[in-house]
C-alpha cells in the first residue's frame, strides 16, 4: 500500500511556516534565511516528502525537458552523436525525449506539437526533414546539426575545411585523377561544403577531377550495386593513372575498398581512398581506411551549450532574444590510416 | 506576442456548460453525450484552444512518458534496439526518456529517480548495471531486455537456441574442432545461454571443442591484438583440422575475419567462422559473415508490448498487478553468408 502524498500544506503545519514560505522554498530558496531552509528541509525528511516535479513544473512552466529529432539511429554518425547528446544530463540536468524520424514529416511534426503541449523548453534537430522557416515559428530555443539552417541556430563540422582536407591527402598521395563520389545534394545542407572543398582545390591546382554524384541506395547491396559499375568505368575511363577516390562517408568508402579487395584479391596501387566521419567502419575495415573525422563529442557539446544559454534566457523575467541565429563550425580532423 | 492561454473557465462560459464537465471532456469524455461532446469540440476551435498536457498530467498522473536505460548507442546491437523502441510511437503514442549510462550506476539511479518525480509510466531496462530486484522495487511496470531478469519482466532472444544454431551449422561445414569465443559471463545474462548451446550441441554428438572465455577489451585495437593471440595459439594447437569457429558477436567475427585475410592474404579453407546479432558489419565485411541473427524489431515489439499490458492495467481503478514476471523469449535467425 502506498502511503497518502506529503503536501505543501502538510509541511507548512509541520513548520509552521505559511505555504507561501514552502512554496518560496521549492522555488526560489535564497529568497528565506538559511536557518529557515535548514527547517523546512529538516522537515522533508521527518515527512518522507517525494518531491513531484510536475507541481513544479505547472508552477514554473520549465520542464528541464529537451526534444531530439532525428532522421534515424541506424547509421553511426546520429548513433553517437546521440550517445554525446545524451551524455550532458550529467552537465546541464536536462532530459531528452527523443524521436527517430524515419523522414516521415507529418509524424515528426505531430511529435513536435505534442512536446510543445508538455512545455519541452528546446529542441535539438538533426532531421532534414521540417524547414529551418517552420522550425523557427514554434518560438521555442532550436539548434540543428548538420541540416538546412538558415532560421535557426545550428552547429555543424566546417565540411568545406573536410574537403580541403581529403583532396589535399590525395593530392600529396600522388594522384593522377581525382574522383569524388556524393549524392545529389541541394547547396543548403552543410554537406554540400565537401563537394565544393574538394572543387576549389582541385581548381586551385588544376588537377584533373570528376565529381559523379548519384543515389547509392539505402542497403549495402543497393551501395555495392552502383559502386561496381562506377569502379568499372573509373578503370576504363583511367587504366593507367593512380585514381584518388573521396568518398561522402565511410560507409561507402568501405564498399569500394571491399570491391577493389574482391576484384584484385588485395588493395591495388593504383588507387587511394579517403572517406568522411570516423565511423567504426573506417578502423574495422579489411584494410583501415583514411578519413576525415568529425569531431561528435565536441559538435554534441557545443549545440547543447548553444541550445542552453537560450533556455537560461527564456527563464528571466526580460528574455532578450536572438536577433539572428548563431551558427557554430567545429573543424574536423585528418585520420591517415592504410588507405591514403 | 502570444494570445492569453484559453481556460476551462473560457470554454465553460463560452458553451454555458460547468467548468465540471468541460474537464470531464477532457479526462473521461463518454461520461458526455456525443451530441455535448461535439459542442465542446466546436468551442475548442472557435476558442483556438491549445491543450496542456502538463495540466492533464497533473489531473490524472499519468504522462504518457516511458523511461529508457541503455549503456550505451556505440555497440550498433543498443542503437537498433532504440530506433525500432523510438518507432513504437505511432502504434502507443508512448513518448521516450532517454539516458545513456555507459556504466555509471549512481548517475542512472539518480536519472531513475528524476523520471519518477516527472510521473513516468514505465520504464524499458537493457542497462545490465542496477539489479531486477532495486528495478522492481520502484513499484512501475518495467521491462528488461537482455539483461539479468530475476524480478522484472523481460523479453530477450532464444541465446541457447542461437547456440545450438550456430554449432550446428560449424558441424555441417564439416568441421574438426569447434571454438567457442566469449566474455566471462555470469548464468544470470541471457547470452549465457550461447555458450550453453555451444557446449550442449557438442557433447550431444562427442564433438571436440575448446572454449575460450576472456574480456577482448573495448576497442578494435584491444580487440585485435588478444585475437591476434588467440588465433597464432589456435594455428599452432590445432595445424590440421578444420577450425569451426563461433564468436559471441559480429564485431568480434569480423576482427577475427580481418586477421585471416591479413596474414593468408585471402579467407583460409581450413577456418570457419559464425558470428552473432546480424549487426550491418557482418554484411558489410570484406567477406560477408554468417551469424545468428537477432530480431531486433520483434524484440522491440513485444518489449512495448509487454509494458503497456502492464501500464494500462495501472490506470483502472482497481489495478490487478502482475504476481510473476513474464519473461518472453524471441527465436533467433540463422543467416548462412560467406564464412560458413
Amino acid at each position: 500500500m502506498k502511503s497518502k502524498k506529503v503536501t505543501f500544506a502538510d509541511i507548512a503545519a509541520y513548520t509552521n511556516f505559511s505555504k507561501t514560505t514552502i512554496s518560496r522554498y521549492f522555488n526560489n530558496p535564497d529568497s528565506l534565511t538559511l536557518e529557515n531552509q535548514q527547517k523546512i528541509a529538516d522537515a522533508l525528511v521527518a515527512l518522507d516528502y517525494k518531491e513531484n516535479k510536475v507541481g513544479r513544473i505547472l508552477a514554473s512552466g520549465k520542464t528541464e525537458f529537451v526534444g531530439i529529432i532525428i532522421p534515424n539511429l541506424y547509421m553511426h554518425y546520429y548513433a553517437e552523436m546521440l550517445n554525446q547528446i545524451l551524455a550532458t544530463y550529467e552537465t546541464y540536468g536536462y532530459k531528452f525525449l527523443v524521436f527517430a524520424g524515419n523522414e516521415k514529416k507529418d509524424i515528426e511534426r505531430k511529435y513536435i506539437e505534442e512536446l510543445l503541449a508538455y512545455n519541452i523548453e528546446g529542441m535539438i534537430i538533426l532531421s532534414p526533414t521540417i524547414s529551418s522557416k517552420e522550425l523557427a515559428a514554434y518560438d521555442i530555443p532550436v539548434v540543428g546539426i548538420e541540416r538546412e539552417d538558415r532560421c535557426i541556430c545550428s552547429v555543424n563540422t566546417d565540411n568545406y575545411m573536410g574537403g580541403v582536407q581529403a583532396t589535399s591527402l590525395l593530392k600529396k598521395c600522388g594522384c593522377d585523377i581525382f574522383i569524388h563520389i556524393n549524392a545529389k545534394l541541394p547547396d543548403t545542407v552543410p554537406a554540400y561544403g565537401r563537394v565544393k572543398g574538394f572543387t576549389d582545390i582541385c581548381e586551385e591546382y588544376q588537377l584533373p577531377h570528376e565529381r559523379i554524384f548519384t543515389e547509392l541506395g539505402n542497403s549495402y547491396e543497393d551501395n555495392r550495386e552502383k559502386m561496381l559499375g562506377i569502379e568499372k568505368m573509373l578503370k576504363e575511363r583511367y587504366p593507367d593513372q593512380k585514381k584518388g577516390v573521396f568518398l561522402s562517408n565511410d560507409t561507402h568508402a568501405n564498399v569500394f575498398l571491399n570491391i577493389l579487395i574482391g576484384k584484385y584479391g588485395r588493395f591495388p596501387a593504383d588507387y587511394k581512398i579517403v572517406g568522411f566521419d570516423n565511423s567504426p567502419i573506417s578502423s574495422e575495415a579489411a584494410i583501415p581506411i583514411s578519413t576525415v573525422g568529425q569531431q561528435i563529442p565536441v559538435i554534441a557539446r557545443e549545440a547543447m551549450e548553444l541550445l542552453s544559454v537560450q533556455m537560461d534566457e527564456r527563464k528571466k523575467r526580460r528574455p532578450v532574444l536572438l536577433k539572428e541565429p548563431i551558427h557554430r563550425i567545429v573543424t574536423p580532423v585528418l585520420i591517415r590510416r592504410g588507405t591514403a
